[in-house]
């Protein structure tokens, strides 16, 4: 079936378009590539064919060019592309444009500047309270509900989805133990969150408020942010996470603009704190800050969560609010992560420290009970959004095998 | 004086020979330098004046071509650099590509990839430990002893020396009060530490070694790691250091190359935990990783604290072999922090928490009391560390000015 004859169910069609970057087959150069279904169109060469001024942003090895322009042209350029795929004026010209998605290559769509990290679900800050503070009289510590907690990651191992994953090794250390112990981590998980790829920059010493979120925020993506828990648990008190995290964020090979999320847009959870200005989004003026993005999480394609964005308590606009009110400032390319993603129920849990309440209830797999990740296992995060007339909007997929150290 | 006369004690003589960037007067272009004495060399004028094979590494607008090039390119260009400003018979050609430093602009000398900050100074975490959990058993935690501890900081608020500081406003909240509150940071703090720059890359899996460090590793900075240690405290629970340190972190304008400092090398202090292997630099093949640089702080021109770096407990090369022992990769322009540098003494304090004991003994300056740092204050980190033949290598200072947001 030719790319404009995408069915019309499709969860990449032509409202959705996201942007990626590809190699053709027997090639290594980078493309700006636009999803249109199976398919993936050459939006550089495009460009050329039909002469548009926004040559110059697609006919690029990265995203980062088009992220710079800032929102204005993000629109036009989005104007543009739907033409190109839907006026059956340009088909003649712009169907040789197109390869087929399983024939190239997906690569990391932008250059990572700063990868910063949040931890903005309530119900994964409660379990994981509950499971390493059992003791404590609130699982959340008490500065959870007036700010959205995060915390810098390493930029220069975001992978692409499709890369593998080297089970990390490093110390660790049980209760029980006399001294650390080095080894593979035998406590690998996943992490299921949402990425936002800021576009935009902004000035150092300037504030973004919560309402200057669309200005900067170019789209978003998914993120499993692998966690090696035995790396963590040794290491990250007083300092936080560092070697249990740094080894490798896997992010979706399509970043999904905010433009084709528009029906998708929900009002965050009812707020159970009062909030300080710059964070405050409950007035009739704020637009809703969250998304209703249905994840799904599989291993080695067997289902093992749904965790419902929806539920995320802090919402993205917050989260970049609260990034900048200190003055800084931001990058092209920087990229933040939602946070683990887990709703209330106990089968839309974001990672498997609570799907198996770290390790106490395996689950049960087609091929075996998994308390962590195992050599060979493949997780998958996949998700998607409602879009306009019953329309689902499909998120590219962030897939990653482990192999051994 | 003439570039080629600089005096024989002078610390920047061509014994050292610290890399920067910096435009010429009435320019933007940003050239790298060689810095000599009280000027600075155009580094890729002289390069193609003198027809040298480096020049596709000298003429550009920052030092990651040359960090990239690894340890024997380094070699090969300080060599050249060296017989450019030294041999008379190129007197002539060189001499007029100097330009005095008082009327030049230096710049970020390169563009910081990662950047990662550590805590091995054990005076300073001892320090910390007191104020702040002053009940605790013991002033570090468990696993200060067994790896080096650190953290991700934010790679593009990393600022030249000379660059403004905005007092960061965040959220606060003191032991008394009933919920934060919001401004300006009123515990605005310096850290004194010392930055090393990596070029050389290393490749996702794979684990760079203590022996590697000299390949990796092309010099080190003075860093000023500014932190607002009342947003610290109230958001660092349970992930760590976030905005409290992500407004700016300052470092020199000029990179002193490993190979500057080779009679600067000391054994660390003592260790009095064993430790695992790929941290064990007991052994008689191990080079010795500590450096002897004698650090002095100073606040508008006073000197307030002279924190000796040869105490640090953790090494660098240290700190790099944890760093990627989890497969992390390393990028060219990958920074990493020492960790605030603080002495046994109380006069050789690296950062105010500890010189004021957080505040309950203010420092007493000429122009008036200091617990924190003050609106106009100017805080000046300088250092020097042993040469051959009892000369001295100067590092390039990093200064920076508290202005009000």
């Amino acid at each position: 079936m030719p790319p404009f004859d995408v069915p019309e169910g499709d969860p990449f069609g032509p409202h959705n378009l996201p942007y990626g970057v590809f190699s053709p087959s027997g090639s290594t150069e980078r493309r700006v590539g636009v999803r249109l279904g199976e398919y993936v169109l050459d939006a550089g060469a495009a460009a050329a064919a039909l002469r548009s001024p926004h040559h110059p942003l697609l006919a690029r090895p990265t995203l980062n060019a088009l992220l710079a322009a800032g929102r204005p042209t993000w629109s036009q350029v989005r104007h543009a592309v739907t033409a190109w795929v839907t006026d059956p004026a340009h088909r003649e010209t712009v169907e040789p444009l197109f390869y087929l998605l399983s024939e190239v290559t997906l690569h990391l769509p932008f250059e990572v500047a700063d990868y910063v990290d949040f931890y903005a679900s309530e119900n994964h800050a409660r379990n994981v309270g509950q499971i390493f503070r059992p003791d404590a009289e609130d699982s959340l510590t008490p500065n959870w509900k007036h700010l959205p907690i995060g915390y810098h990651g390493r930029a220069g191992t975001v992978i692409a989805s499709g890369t593998d994953v080297v089970r990390p090794s490093g110390q660790r250390k049980g209760p029980g133990d006399p001294a650390p112990v080095f080894g593979p981590s035998i406590r690998l998980d996943i992490e299921a969150e949402v990425g936002f790829v800021v576009g935009a920059p902004s000035e150092l010493g300037k504030q973004v408020g919560l309402g200057d979120f669309r200005e900067h925020v170019f789209g978003l993506c998914l993120l499993n942010d692998w966690s090696a828990r035995d790396i963590q648990a040794w290491e990250y008190v007083p300092l936080g996470p560092f070697l249990g995290k740094s080894f490798a964020t896997s992010v979706s090979a399509w970043i999904t603009p905010l433009d084709a999320l528009e029906h998708a847009r929900v009002a965050p959870p009812q707020r159970t704190h009062p909030l300080l200005p710059y964070l405050d989004d409950s007035t009739p003026q704020t637009e809703p800050g969250g998304y209703d993005l249905h994840i799904s999480v599989a291993i080695n394609g067997h289902v093992v969560s749904e965790p419902p964005f929806s539920t995320m308590y802090w919402t993205a606009a917050q989260q970049l609010a609260h990034m900048t009110v200190n003055g800084a400032s931001l990058r092209t390319g920087d990229l933040y992560g939602s946070g683990t993603v887990s709703g209330p129920e106990e089968s839309q849990r974001g990672s498997l420290l609570e799907l198996t309440w770290n390790g106490r209830d395996p689950l049960e797999l087609p091929d075996g009970k998994r308390a962590f990740l195992e050599d060979g296992d493949v997780v998958t995060l996949s998700a998607w959004a409602p879009g306009a007339d019953g329309r689902r909007v499909g998120l590219g997929e962030v897939s990653g095998r482990i192999v051994s150290g």
